[in-house]
Protein backbone atom coordinates (compact mmCIF):
# COMPACT_ATOMS: atom_id res chain seq x y z
CA UNK A 1 0.00 0.00 0.00
CA UNK A 2 1.49 3.43 -0.82
CA UNK A 3 2.28 5.73 1.87
CA UNK A 4 1.81 9.51 1.10
CA UNK A 5 3.09 12.65 3.18
CA UNK A 6 0.06 14.59 3.30
CA UNK A 7 1.17 18.46 4.12
CA UNK A 8 -1.74 20.76 6.16
CA UNK A 9 -2.16 24.31 6.62
CA UNK A 10 -4.32 24.74 9.65
CA UNK A 11 -5.78 27.75 11.44
CA UNK A 12 -7.22 27.52 15.20
CA UNK A 13 -8.38 29.56 18.28
CA UNK A 14 -5.68 28.91 20.59
CA UNK A 15 -8.11 30.09 23.67
CA UNK A 16 -9.49 26.73 24.66
CA UNK A 17 -6.21 24.29 23.60
CA UNK A 18 -3.29 23.33 26.07
CA UNK A 19 -1.34 24.47 23.03
CA UNK A 20 -0.45 22.81 20.42
CA UNK A 21 1.38 19.71 21.48
CA UNK A 22 -0.02 16.59 22.72
CA UNK A 23 -0.17 16.01 26.34
CA UNK A 24 -1.36 13.28 28.71
CA UNK A 25 -5.26 14.30 29.72
CA UNK A 26 -4.63 18.11 28.08
CA UNK A 27 -6.76 19.08 25.37
CA UNK A 28 -4.48 20.22 22.80
CA UNK A 29 -4.18 20.92 19.14
CA UNK A 30 -2.03 18.32 17.92
CA UNK A 31 -4.52 15.67 20.01
CA UNK A 32 -7.63 16.34 18.67
CA UNK A 33 -5.94 16.03 14.74
CA UNK A 34 -4.78 12.74 15.82
CA UNK A 35 -7.68 12.08 17.45
CA UNK A 36 -9.45 12.68 13.94
CA UNK A 37 -6.60 10.99 11.96
CA UNK A 38 -7.16 7.85 14.30
CA UNK A 39 -11.00 7.65 13.28
CA UNK A 40 -10.28 7.82 9.89
CA UNK A 41 -7.76 5.64 9.65
CA UNK A 42 -8.58 3.17 11.96
CA UNK A 43 -4.92 3.00 13.63
CA UNK A 44 -3.07 5.89 15.61
CA UNK A 45 -1.56 8.64 13.19
CA UNK A 46 1.30 10.68 14.11
CA UNK A 47 1.15 14.28 12.95
CA UNK A 48 3.99 16.60 13.18
CA UNK A 49 3.89 20.62 13.50
CA UNK A 50 6.14 23.29 12.48
CA UNK A 51 5.66 24.85 15.20
CA UNK A 52 5.01 24.33 18.71
CA UNK A 53 2.48 27.06 20.09
CA UNK A 54 1.57 27.69 23.90
CA UNK A 55 -1.39 27.54 25.54
CA UNK A 56 -3.55 30.12 24.47
CA UNK A 57 -1.57 30.94 21.15
CA UNK A 58 -3.05 31.29 18.02
CA UNK A 59 -2.41 30.14 14.61
CA UNK A 60 -3.64 30.98 10.91
CA UNK A 61 -0.82 29.56 9.15
CA UNK A 62 0.10 26.60 11.10
CA UNK A 63 1.64 24.18 8.79
CA UNK A 64 2.03 19.75 9.83
CA UNK A 65 2.42 16.61 8.02
CA UNK A 66 1.50 13.21 8.70
CA UNK A 67 1.63 9.69 6.75
CA UNK A 68 -1.22 8.20 5.54
CA UNK A 69 -1.56 4.66 4.03
CA UNK A 70 -5.03 5.55 2.84
CA UNK A 71 -5.32 6.19 -0.61
CA UNK A 72 -9.04 6.83 -1.10
CA UNK A 73 -8.76 10.51 -0.37
CA UNK A 74 -6.93 12.66 -2.73
CA UNK A 75 -4.37 14.96 -1.12
CA UNK A 76 -6.52 18.09 -1.70
CA UNK A 77 -9.58 16.66 0.09
CA UNK A 78 -7.79 15.77 2.83
CA UNK A 79 -8.64 19.42 4.52
CA UNK A 80 -12.92 18.56 4.09
CA UNK A 81 -12.56 15.18 5.05
CA UNK A 82 -10.38 15.94 8.36
CA UNK A 83 -12.53 18.92 9.02
CA UNK A 84 -15.82 16.58 9.51
CA UNK A 85 -13.86 15.31 12.48
CA UNK A 86 -12.71 18.18 14.22
CA UNK A 87 -13.70 20.49 16.79
CA UNK A 88 -14.89 24.67 15.25
CA UNK A 89 -12.03 25.94 16.71
CA UNK A 90 -9.40 23.82 14.92
CA UNK A 91 -9.83 24.05 10.99
CA UNK A 92 -7.62 22.82 8.07
CA UNK A 93 -7.50 25.41 5.22
CA UNK A 94 -5.80 23.53 2.40
CA UNK A 95 -4.29 20.09 2.33
CA UNK A 96 -1.19 18.66 -0.29
CA UNK A 97 0.77 15.74 -0.81
CA UNK A 98 4.04 16.63 0.15
CA UNK A 99 7.35 14.82 -1.46
CA UNK A 100 8.47 12.18 1.29
CA UNK A 101 10.76 13.41 2.93
CA UNK A 102 8.94 16.12 3.48
CA UNK A 103 8.89 17.49 7.44
CA UNK A 104 6.40 20.33 8.75
CA UNK A 105 9.20 20.74 11.23
CA UNK A 106 12.54 20.29 9.81
CA UNK A 107 11.88 21.51 6.27
CA UNK A 108 10.94 24.95 7.53
CA UNK A 109 13.07 27.68 6.53
CA UNK A 110 10.97 30.45 8.47
CA UNK A 111 8.42 30.94 10.99
CA UNK A 112 6.51 34.50 10.78
CA UNK A 113 4.17 35.48 13.92
CA UNK A 114 1.81 38.65 14.62
CA UNK A 115 1.02 39.89 17.30
CA UNK A 116 -2.07 42.01 17.50
CA UNK A 117 -2.30 44.65 20.12
CA UNK A 118 -5.31 47.08 21.16
CA UNK A 119 -4.25 50.04 22.29
CA UNK A 120 -7.77 51.33 23.97
CA UNK A 121 -9.62 51.86 27.42
CA UNK A 122 -11.99 49.65 26.67
CA UNK A 123 -12.57 47.30 23.75
CA UNK A 124 -15.51 45.32 22.07
CA UNK A 125 -15.79 42.03 23.52
CA UNK A 126 -15.70 40.84 19.81
CA UNK A 127 -11.84 40.58 19.67
CA UNK A 128 -10.92 40.09 23.79
CA UNK A 129 -9.65 36.44 22.95
CA UNK A 130 -6.86 37.67 20.18
CA UNK A 131 -5.53 40.67 21.20
CA UNK A 132 -3.67 42.17 24.03
CA UNK A 133 -5.51 45.46 25.46
CA UNK A 134 -3.18 48.31 26.39
CA UNK A 135 -4.28 51.49 27.91
CA UNK A 136 -2.16 53.93 25.89
CA UNK A 137 -1.25 53.59 21.86
CA UNK A 138 2.25 53.70 22.13
CA UNK A 139 4.42 55.49 19.61
CA UNK A 140 4.92 53.59 16.65
CA UNK A 141 8.35 54.97 15.53
CA UNK A 142 10.04 54.74 18.89
CA UNK A 143 8.73 51.13 18.76
CA UNK A 144 10.10 50.66 14.94
CA UNK A 145 13.69 51.51 16.48
CA UNK A 146 13.68 49.26 19.06
CA UNK A 147 11.94 46.51 17.07
CA UNK A 148 14.72 46.54 14.22
CA UNK A 149 17.48 46.10 17.52
CA UNK A 150 16.37 41.86 16.51
CA UNK A 151 16.81 41.83 12.94
CA UNK A 152 19.94 39.63 11.74
CA UNK A 153 21.64 36.73 13.72
CA UNK A 154 21.57 36.90 17.45
CA UNK A 155 21.62 34.90 20.47
CA UNK A 156 18.78 35.38 22.08
CA UNK A 157 19.37 34.23 25.55
CA UNK A 158 17.41 37.51 27.31
CA UNK A 159 14.54 36.61 25.48
CA UNK A 160 14.62 32.94 26.37
CA UNK A 161 12.15 31.20 28.64
CA UNK A 162 13.31 29.28 31.80
CA UNK A 163 12.64 26.26 30.06
CA UNK A 164 14.09 26.55 26.53
CA UNK A 165 15.40 23.13 26.32
CA UNK A 166 17.96 24.21 22.84
CA UNK A 167 21.61 23.91 22.97
CA UNK A 168 21.95 27.06 20.93
CA UNK A 169 19.93 30.15 21.60
CA UNK A 170 21.39 31.63 18.26
CA UNK A 171 18.33 32.59 15.95
CA UNK A 172 18.19 34.25 13.10
CA UNK A 173 15.39 37.34 12.43
CA UNK A 174 14.76 38.10 8.69
CA UNK A 175 12.39 40.68 10.03
CA UNK A 176 10.90 42.89 13.08
CA UNK A 177 8.39 45.79 12.23
CA UNK A 178 5.34 46.88 14.05
CA UNK A 179 2.18 48.21 11.87
CA UNK A 180 -0.73 50.07 12.31
CA UNK A 181 -3.79 48.79 11.88
CA UNK A 182 -6.88 50.95 12.42
CA UNK A 183 -7.51 50.73 16.12
CA UNK A 184 -5.08 47.75 16.31
CA UNK A 185 -1.31 48.05 16.57
CA UNK A 186 0.13 44.83 14.65
CA UNK A 187 4.12 43.30 15.50
CA UNK A 188 5.22 40.74 12.91
CA UNK A 189 8.24 38.72 13.49
CA UNK A 190 9.85 36.57 10.99
CA UNK A 191 12.46 34.19 11.83
CA UNK A 192 14.03 30.86 11.01
CA UNK A 193 13.06 29.29 14.40
CA UNK A 194 12.65 30.70 18.07
CA UNK A 195 13.81 30.20 21.69
CA UNK A 196 10.91 29.47 24.08
CA UNK A 197 8.28 32.18 24.22
CA UNK A 198 10.33 34.37 22.47
CA UNK A 199 7.79 36.52 20.79
CA UNK A 200 5.82 37.56 23.78
CA UNK A 201 9.21 38.27 25.83
CA UNK A 202 10.64 40.31 23.37
CA UNK A 203 7.59 42.24 22.66
CA UNK A 204 6.79 42.99 26.42
CA UNK A 205 9.95 44.53 26.61
CA UNK A 206 9.89 46.39 23.96
CA UNK A 207 6.66 48.04 25.24
CA UNK A 208 8.11 48.33 28.71
CA UNK A 209 11.41 50.20 26.97
CA UNK A 210 8.93 52.55 24.78
CA UNK A 211 6.96 53.38 27.60
CA UNK A 212 10.37 54.39 29.53
CA UNK A 213 11.49 56.48 27.10
CA UNK A 214 14.84 54.02 26.73
CA UNK A 215 16.48 53.73 23.68
CA UNK A 216 17.55 50.93 21.04
CA UNK A 217 21.01 51.18 22.14
CA UNK A 218 19.81 49.96 25.39
CA UNK A 219 17.98 47.21 24.31
CA UNK A 220 20.58 46.01 22.05
CA UNK A 221 22.95 45.45 25.32
CA UNK A 222 20.25 43.79 27.05
CA UNK A 223 20.15 41.21 24.07
CA UNK A 224 23.65 41.06 23.91
CA UNK A 225 24.03 40.72 27.80
CA UNK A 226 22.48 37.14 27.28
CA UNK A 227 20.90 37.58 30.33
CA UNK A 228 16.95 36.96 31.20
CA UNK A 229 16.71 39.26 34.18
CA UNK A 230 17.43 41.97 31.64
CA UNK A 231 13.79 40.69 29.74
CA UNK A 232 10.54 42.60 30.68
CA UNK A 233 7.27 40.98 31.55
CA UNK A 234 6.00 38.61 28.97
CA UNK A 235 3.01 40.08 26.56
CA UNK A 236 0.16 37.27 27.28
CA UNK A 237 -0.75 34.31 24.76
CA UNK A 238 -4.44 35.35 23.59
CA UNK A 239 -2.84 38.39 21.12
CA UNK A 240 -0.08 36.19 19.17
CA UNK A 241 -0.83 33.76 15.96
CA UNK A 242 1.25 31.65 14.15
CA UNK A 243 0.55 32.90 10.91
CA UNK A 244 3.25 31.32 7.83
CA UNK A 245 5.35 28.86 7.94
CA UNK A 246 7.95 29.24 4.96
CA UNK A 247 9.82 26.07 3.00
CA UNK A 248 12.32 26.06 0.15
CA UNK A 249 11.41 27.32 -2.68
CA UNK A 250 8.40 29.35 -1.49
CA UNK A 251 8.10 32.92 -1.77
CA UNK A 252 9.87 34.84 1.45
CA UNK A 253 7.86 37.96 0.65
CA UNK A 254 5.88 39.96 1.75
CA UNK A 255 6.91 38.75 5.57
CA UNK B 1 -32.04 62.70 46.11
CA UNK B 2 -31.36 64.08 42.62
CA UNK B 3 -32.24 61.51 40.08
CA UNK B 4 -29.69 61.50 36.50
CA UNK B 5 -30.49 60.02 33.32
CA UNK B 6 -27.10 58.09 32.03
CA UNK B 7 -26.85 57.09 28.72
CA UNK B 8 -24.75 54.23 27.52
CA UNK B 9 -22.79 52.97 24.59
CA UNK B 10 -22.85 48.79 24.88
CA UNK B 11 -21.16 46.32 23.12
CA UNK B 12 -21.51 42.66 23.64
CA UNK B 13 -20.91 39.69 22.10
CA UNK B 14 -24.26 37.96 21.40
CA UNK B 15 -23.28 34.26 20.81
CA UNK B 16 -24.13 33.42 24.63
CA UNK B 17 -26.95 35.36 25.27
CA UNK B 18 -30.93 34.83 24.36
CA UNK B 19 -31.04 38.38 22.82
CA UNK B 20 -31.13 41.53 24.52
CA UNK B 21 -34.24 41.57 26.10
CA UNK B 22 -34.79 40.24 29.98
CA UNK B 23 -36.76 36.63 29.58
CA UNK B 24 -37.22 34.44 32.68
CA UNK B 25 -34.43 32.03 33.05
CA UNK B 26 -32.31 33.27 30.26
CA UNK B 27 -29.16 35.02 30.09
CA UNK B 28 -29.97 37.88 28.57
CA UNK B 29 -27.94 40.99 27.56
CA UNK B 30 -30.25 43.41 29.60
CA UNK B 31 -30.56 40.66 32.28
CA UNK B 32 -26.79 40.95 33.40
CA UNK B 33 -26.37 44.86 32.91
CA UNK B 34 -29.76 45.14 35.17
CA UNK B 35 -28.08 43.01 37.88
CA UNK B 36 -24.66 44.63 38.14
CA UNK B 37 -26.86 47.94 38.25
CA UNK B 38 -28.83 46.25 41.25
CA UNK B 39 -26.01 45.21 42.69
CA UNK B 40 -24.24 48.93 42.50
CA UNK B 41 -27.72 50.52 43.71
CA UNK B 42 -28.70 48.31 46.29
CA UNK B 43 -32.18 48.02 44.80
CA UNK B 44 -33.49 46.99 41.02
CA UNK B 45 -33.01 49.48 38.09
CA UNK B 46 -34.49 48.89 34.80
CA UNK B 47 -32.26 49.75 31.82
CA UNK B 48 -33.93 50.16 28.48
CA UNK B 49 -32.16 49.40 25.16
CA UNK B 50 -32.41 50.97 21.61
CA UNK B 51 -32.82 48.05 19.76
CA UNK B 52 -33.96 44.74 20.80
CA UNK B 53 -31.43 42.34 19.65
CA UNK B 54 -32.43 38.60 18.92
CA UNK B 55 -30.45 35.03 20.10
CA UNK B 56 -26.68 35.58 18.87
CA UNK B 57 -27.20 38.63 17.38
CA UNK B 58 -24.27 41.30 18.29
CA UNK B 59 -23.99 45.02 19.24
CA UNK B 60 -21.08 47.06 18.91
CA UNK B 61 -23.22 50.36 19.24
CA UNK B 62 -26.34 49.53 21.09
CA UNK B 63 -27.51 52.73 23.21
CA UNK B 64 -29.24 51.69 26.59
CA UNK B 65 -30.42 54.24 29.55
CA UNK B 66 -31.05 53.93 33.09
CA UNK B 67 -32.06 56.06 36.02
CA UNK B 68 -30.19 56.35 38.58
CA UNK B 69 -30.26 58.21 42.09
CA UNK B 70 -26.53 57.26 42.79
CA UNK B 71 -24.62 60.62 42.57
CA UNK B 72 -21.18 59.04 43.54
CA UNK B 73 -20.28 58.01 40.39
CA UNK B 74 -19.93 61.14 37.97
CA UNK B 75 -21.63 59.90 34.49
CA UNK B 76 -18.83 59.68 32.37
CA UNK B 77 -17.33 56.99 35.06
CA UNK B 78 -20.19 54.59 34.88
CA UNK B 79 -18.88 52.29 32.15
CA UNK B 80 -15.68 51.77 34.17
CA UNK B 81 -18.02 51.49 36.95
CA UNK B 82 -20.99 48.91 35.73
CA UNK B 83 -17.48 47.37 34.12
CA UNK B 84 -16.40 45.73 36.85
CA UNK B 85 -19.20 43.79 37.41
CA UNK B 86 -20.49 42.51 33.61
CA UNK B 87 -18.81 39.47 32.35
CA UNK B 88 -16.75 39.82 29.81
CA UNK B 89 -19.00 39.20 26.87
CA UNK B 90 -20.46 42.71 27.60
CA UNK B 91 -18.53 45.88 27.73
CA UNK B 92 -19.65 49.14 28.14
CA UNK B 93 -17.89 51.15 25.69
CA UNK B 94 -19.12 55.22 26.97
CA UNK B 95 -21.41 56.34 29.11
CA UNK B 96 -22.67 60.42 30.03
CA UNK B 97 -25.61 62.29 31.39
CA UNK B 98 -28.90 62.43 29.00
CA UNK B 99 -31.52 64.96 29.36
CA UNK B 100 -34.32 64.21 31.33
CA UNK B 101 -36.80 63.06 28.99
CA UNK B 102 -34.44 61.01 26.72
CA UNK B 103 -34.89 57.48 25.81
CA UNK B 104 -32.29 55.24 24.01
CA UNK B 105 -35.61 53.59 22.50
CA UNK B 106 -38.23 56.33 21.68
CA UNK B 107 -36.01 59.01 20.94
CA UNK B 108 -33.63 56.91 18.31
CA UNK B 109 -33.58 58.42 15.13
CA UNK B 110 -31.84 56.10 13.23
CA UNK B 111 -30.69 52.38 13.29
CA UNK B 112 -27.43 51.15 11.86
CA UNK B 113 -26.92 47.15 11.74
CA UNK B 114 -24.08 45.48 9.84
CA UNK B 115 -23.85 41.91 8.50
CA UNK B 116 -20.55 40.21 7.83
CA UNK B 117 -20.36 37.61 5.41
CA UNK B 118 -17.36 35.32 4.27
CA UNK B 119 -17.08 34.29 1.04
CA UNK B 120 -14.86 30.47 1.55
CA UNK B 121 -14.75 26.97 1.58
CA UNK B 122 -12.95 26.71 5.06
CA UNK B 123 -12.81 29.67 7.13
CA UNK B 124 -10.74 30.86 9.56
CA UNK B 125 -12.50 29.58 13.42
CA UNK B 126 -11.71 33.07 14.68
CA UNK B 127 -14.19 34.58 13.21
CA UNK B 128 -16.80 31.58 13.58
CA UNK B 129 -18.87 33.24 15.87
CA UNK B 130 -19.17 37.04 13.79
CA UNK B 131 -20.04 36.13 10.11
CA UNK B 132 -21.83 33.75 8.00
CA UNK B 133 -19.78 31.75 5.56
CA UNK B 134 -21.20 31.22 2.24
CA UNK B 135 -19.21 29.10 -0.22
CA UNK B 136 -18.92 31.29 -3.07
CA UNK B 137 -18.33 34.69 -3.57
CA UNK B 138 -21.48 36.73 -4.70
CA UNK B 139 -21.56 39.29 -7.45
CA UNK B 140 -21.70 42.74 -5.68
CA UNK B 141 -23.00 45.27 -8.43
CA UNK B 142 -26.18 42.50 -8.53
CA UNK B 143 -26.31 42.34 -4.82
CA UNK B 144 -26.00 46.60 -4.84
CA UNK B 145 -28.97 46.26 -7.45
CA UNK B 146 -30.91 44.53 -4.90
CA UNK B 147 -29.83 46.44 -1.83
CA UNK B 148 -31.52 49.66 -3.81
CA UNK B 149 -34.76 48.25 -4.05
CA UNK B 150 -35.23 48.89 -0.23
CA UNK B 151 -34.38 52.50 0.06
CA UNK B 152 -36.98 54.85 1.00
CA UNK B 153 -40.54 54.27 2.51
CA UNK B 154 -41.88 50.41 2.22
CA UNK B 155 -44.20 47.96 4.28
CA UNK B 156 -41.96 45.54 4.86
CA UNK B 157 -44.14 42.76 6.05
CA UNK B 158 -42.84 40.41 3.04
CA UNK B 159 -39.59 40.80 5.46
CA UNK B 160 -41.26 40.57 8.87
CA UNK B 161 -40.63 37.26 10.95
CA UNK B 162 -44.34 35.98 12.18
CA UNK B 163 -44.22 37.30 15.60
CA UNK B 164 -43.80 40.92 14.65
CA UNK B 165 -46.70 42.77 16.94
CA UNK B 166 -46.14 46.09 15.38
CA UNK B 167 -49.47 47.77 14.00
CA UNK B 168 -47.53 49.54 10.64
CA UNK B 169 -44.59 47.55 8.91
CA UNK B 170 -43.72 51.07 7.22
CA UNK B 171 -40.25 51.39 7.92
CA UNK B 172 -37.84 54.05 5.73
CA UNK B 173 -34.29 52.90 5.03
CA UNK B 174 -32.00 55.45 4.15
CA UNK B 175 -29.35 53.63 3.24
CA UNK B 176 -28.63 49.65 2.20
CA UNK B 177 -25.29 48.82 0.66
CA UNK B 178 -22.69 46.27 -0.01
CA UNK B 179 -19.05 46.60 1.09
CA UNK B 180 -16.33 44.37 0.39
CA UNK B 181 -14.14 44.31 3.44
CA UNK B 182 -10.84 41.67 2.35
CA UNK B 183 -12.29 38.44 2.25
CA UNK B 184 -15.23 40.01 4.00
CA UNK B 185 -18.58 40.93 2.66
CA UNK B 186 -20.54 43.44 4.33
CA UNK B 187 -23.63 44.54 4.32
CA UNK B 188 -25.08 47.82 6.04
CA UNK B 189 -28.69 48.94 6.48
CA UNK B 190 -29.51 51.78 8.21
CA UNK B 191 -33.54 52.89 9.25
CA UNK B 192 -35.57 54.74 11.66
CA UNK B 193 -36.16 51.02 12.88
CA UNK B 194 -37.20 47.83 11.72
CA UNK B 195 -40.04 44.96 12.21
CA UNK B 196 -38.52 41.71 13.48
CA UNK B 197 -36.06 39.65 12.00
CA UNK B 198 -36.14 42.41 9.19
CA UNK B 199 -32.14 42.60 8.24
CA UNK B 200 -31.58 38.79 8.13
CA UNK B 201 -34.53 38.25 5.86
CA UNK B 202 -33.77 41.04 3.43
CA UNK B 203 -30.01 39.86 3.45
CA UNK B 204 -31.18 36.22 3.02
CA UNK B 205 -33.65 36.93 0.04
CA UNK B 206 -30.96 38.65 -1.69
CA UNK B 207 -28.43 36.50 -1.76
CA UNK B 208 -31.05 33.76 -3.45
CA UNK B 209 -31.97 36.48 -5.93
CA UNK B 210 -28.48 37.15 -6.66
CA UNK B 211 -27.46 33.47 -7.00
CA UNK B 212 -30.76 32.67 -9.24
CA UNK B 213 -29.96 35.87 -11.32
CA UNK B 214 -33.28 37.51 -10.46
CA UNK B 215 -33.12 41.22 -10.19
CA UNK B 216 -34.31 43.80 -8.95
CA UNK B 217 -37.53 44.52 -10.58
CA UNK B 218 -38.88 41.14 -9.34
CA UNK B 219 -37.26 41.55 -5.97
CA UNK B 220 -39.58 44.75 -5.75
CA UNK B 221 -42.79 42.93 -6.57
CA UNK B 222 -42.13 40.50 -4.17
CA UNK B 223 -41.66 43.74 -1.87
CA UNK B 224 -44.63 45.28 -2.74
CA UNK B 225 -46.46 42.11 -2.45
CA UNK B 226 -46.44 42.57 1.60
CA UNK B 227 -46.37 38.39 1.88
CA UNK B 228 -43.93 36.59 3.88
CA UNK B 229 -44.12 33.62 1.56
CA UNK B 230 -42.04 35.96 -0.92
CA UNK B 231 -39.06 36.04 1.68
CA UNK B 232 -36.33 33.91 0.85
CA UNK B 233 -34.72 31.74 4.24
CA UNK B 234 -33.19 34.03 6.53
CA UNK B 235 -29.49 34.59 7.28
CA UNK B 236 -28.19 33.12 10.98
CA UNK B 237 -28.28 35.58 13.60
CA UNK B 238 -23.91 35.30 14.51
CA UNK B 239 -22.94 37.69 11.26
CA UNK B 240 -25.68 40.69 12.70
CA UNK B 241 -24.12 43.81 14.68
CA UNK B 242 -26.42 46.50 15.62
CA UNK B 243 -23.88 49.13 14.87
CA UNK B 244 -24.74 52.39 15.85
CA UNK B 245 -28.10 54.29 17.21
CA UNK B 246 -28.27 57.90 15.96
CA UNK B 247 -30.05 60.65 17.88
CA UNK B 248 -31.50 64.26 17.30
CA UNK B 249 -28.65 66.31 16.70
CA UNK B 250 -26.19 63.74 16.02
CA UNK B 251 -24.43 63.28 12.44
CA UNK B 252 -26.36 61.06 10.32
CA UNK B 253 -23.65 60.35 8.09
CA UNK B 254 -21.10 58.10 7.61
CA UNK B 255 -24.48 55.46 7.60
Amino acid sequence: MPVRNIRLTVAYDGTDFAGWQVQKEQRTVQGVIEEALARMHGHSVRIRGAGRTDTGVHATGQVANFHSDLDSIAPARWSLAVNSYLPPDVRVLESREAEPGFSAKESARLRVYAYYLLAAQIGPPHVRRYCWKIPRRPEVPALNRLAAVFLGEHDFTTFAAAGDASRSKIRRVLSSCFYPQGPFLLYRIAATSFVWKMVRSVLGTMLEYEAAGRGAAELAQALAARDRNQAGTSAPARGLFLERVVYDGEELFPL
